[in-house]
């Protein structure tokens, strides 16, 4: 007998708009949230503002948590997560444990929506010293700051007077095995580095990067004012190492435009670590049996264009548990993958054509 | 009374997506669209292969269309234009005109996927000889060659042995009012460069950017292969002026890398023109009273990452029609708005909260 009940699994920006999706087009949602609370990762990581719109995180992710919770179709299960599944398309049985305690549900489609980590800066890029120097910053706890709206040097509480990011920290390198571009941290320093100007107007921000890429709309709406009103730095450069000079620190590396070595002082560094699979997304894709990419992430097929599809049918996926995504990407992925689950239970259910 | 019907408007990748969904979702669909062919610009401007998977586009456009044309839910209206429109959300009626003869449809909800239209390289951008030189190709006029696996110089039939691109033409550029990045162009000529490598293994192929944004699946699957494989040439340069000297084009500029004047000859320059609103964009904006963006995309107030929605209650919009996309941006907003749609209606039709 096949289920109408939907399975989502992951509570972040994906999976609430994948819940709301469903339950506005009449069925019932499951929705598994391995923490607490809703949210994902803009609310676990304390994200300041959101693209587009640079809006509060906390209000828009509470906005569309309180459009789920308040849904009578939806049921809701925090602490939850999923330690197995049988059957097959139309028909899943899925096994949840909520601490330590199983219970099984049916699901006639599953979307997974688990996320991504943050690449771990100290894992391959020691030269970067981000476990040894308090001022070596990842984007996450610069926005944490942001959010607070207090941006101080972590080792001594003062302002700085000069901060940079370093582009591309954990992407498009090889030795550490991801040669992907994680898409938003061009976007997102360019943003915070906005944010930092705002806050403090006397901090001069540089941006070292290979490429800068503000695609599509991140050009005019975040680019093009972080150079003209904001008056960041942008230099196409790499930087090869972090050293400390007295209590600020110092970074060395070559000017790539101006083709010369460069050693400048900074207060504080912030690295744009890229996207990687999280512990979530690879621990679901075993226990459904999803195919992975050589980067652990969600495989699609994409056959004809289907850009939600997983290799098992009957189970679609959504968000950066498929790769490096910006928000447009996930909610785009979101709505479609709710359609496409909504339209495959209908399909089994009412055996229409 | 509201109608549960949906019209969908455009009938390529966004909208042959949107009907599908809305359709598998089990409400009915008419879906418009202008010309006698369904398959929007990768059939009208005979594209070649399509990314994600270099599959060719008459083929992945046929499935989608095939998947429309063969459900009952779907009325199809080729050769029309929709011309008026009054009443609200929930019950839109739509004057269409098929052939110089009115017709009035019912609508619940209405989805908007009319495209774009790559940016005419003889309207703003001169210096690059575009309506003066044979060889001078557009990214359209080369992908057209592509399909038909015959790529050589226009003015003399001869097979090239230096062909270059030129990146960001009627992108980027504030001085011909579009500022914006029209996000597709770096990947596209990366994969025609590819393309041309495979098929003229003498050819030297060169690409002149600003910056390569080949954001996420774009840098591993394109990016490198396209320089390591396909020893491709990327050159950070802008170029200034193109001339004839023999029977061959001298493009002149500088390489912003190396700070040096570059005067090299090439047997054929192809422009990576940017999109822009399809005319078919602004007409139905004034139509159904849509707001614009300062380009002349339909504007998506984007309420709590809302990436769908129109200034119009009741009135979605997928695809490029709304900004510069690519196919994964579309038919993740073709699903969406599909979702949207349908959900839309039946809140409307069945007053469920």
């Amino acid at each position: 007998m096949a289920s109408e009940q939907i399975l989502i699994i992951g509570g972040g920006p994906a999976g609430l708009e994948a819940a709301r999706g469903v339950a506005d087009l009449g069925y019932k949602v499951v929705l598994v949230e391995a923490r607490e609370r809703l949210g994902g990762t803009p609310i676990s990581a304390n994200y300041a503002a959101l693209t587009h719109g640079m809006r509060d995180a906390s209000e828009v992710m509470g906005e569309m948590a309180a459009a789920v919770t308040s849904n009578p179709l939806v049921n809701l299960r925090p602490n939850t997560r999923v330690t197995g599944c049988s059957g097959s398309a139309g028909d899943f049985r899925v096994t949840l444990e909520t601490a330590g305690k199983p219970d099984a549900v049916e699901a006639g489609a599953i979307i997974v929506a688990t996320g991504f980590d943050h690449f771990d800066p100290g894992r391959a890029t020691q030269q970067y010293g981000y476990y040894q120097y308090d001022d070596v910053l990842t984007l996450q706890d610069a926005e944490a700051m942001l959010k607070e709206k207090r941006f101080v040097k972590r080792s001594n509480g003062q302002v700085p007077e000069r901060v940079c990011f370093i582009q591309c920290v954990g992407s498009r390198d090889r030795h550490i095995g991801n040669e992907y571009c994680s898409k938003v941290c061009c976007g997102i320093a360019s943003k915070q580095a906005i944010e930092i100007r705002q806050l403090l107007p006397q901090c001069k921000v540089f941006i070292f990067y290979i490429d800068m890429r503000m695609y599509g709309y991140w050009e005019n709406e975040i680019y093009w004012p972080a150079q003209e009103k904001y008056k960041v730095n942008y230099i196409k450069g790499v930087i090869s190492e972090i050293t400390m000079k007295g209590d600020r620190l110092m970074i060395r590396g070559e000017d790539t435009t101006m083709n010369r070595p460069m050693e400048v002082p900074m207060d504080i560094v912030i690295l744009s670590v890229g996207m990687e699979p999280s512990q979530g997304t690879k621990e679901i894709a075993k226990v459904l049996g999803l195919a992975q990419n050589k980067y652990g992430f969600i495989e699609v097929p994409q056959a004809s264009l289907d850009t939600v599809a997983t290799s098992v049918p009957g189970i679609f996926v959504a968000g950066a548990a498929a790769g490096p995504k910006d928000l447009d990407d996930t909610m785009g992925m979101a709505g479609a993958a709710a359609m496409k689950a909504a339209g495959f239970v209908r399909r089994k259910v009412h055996a229409v054509a």
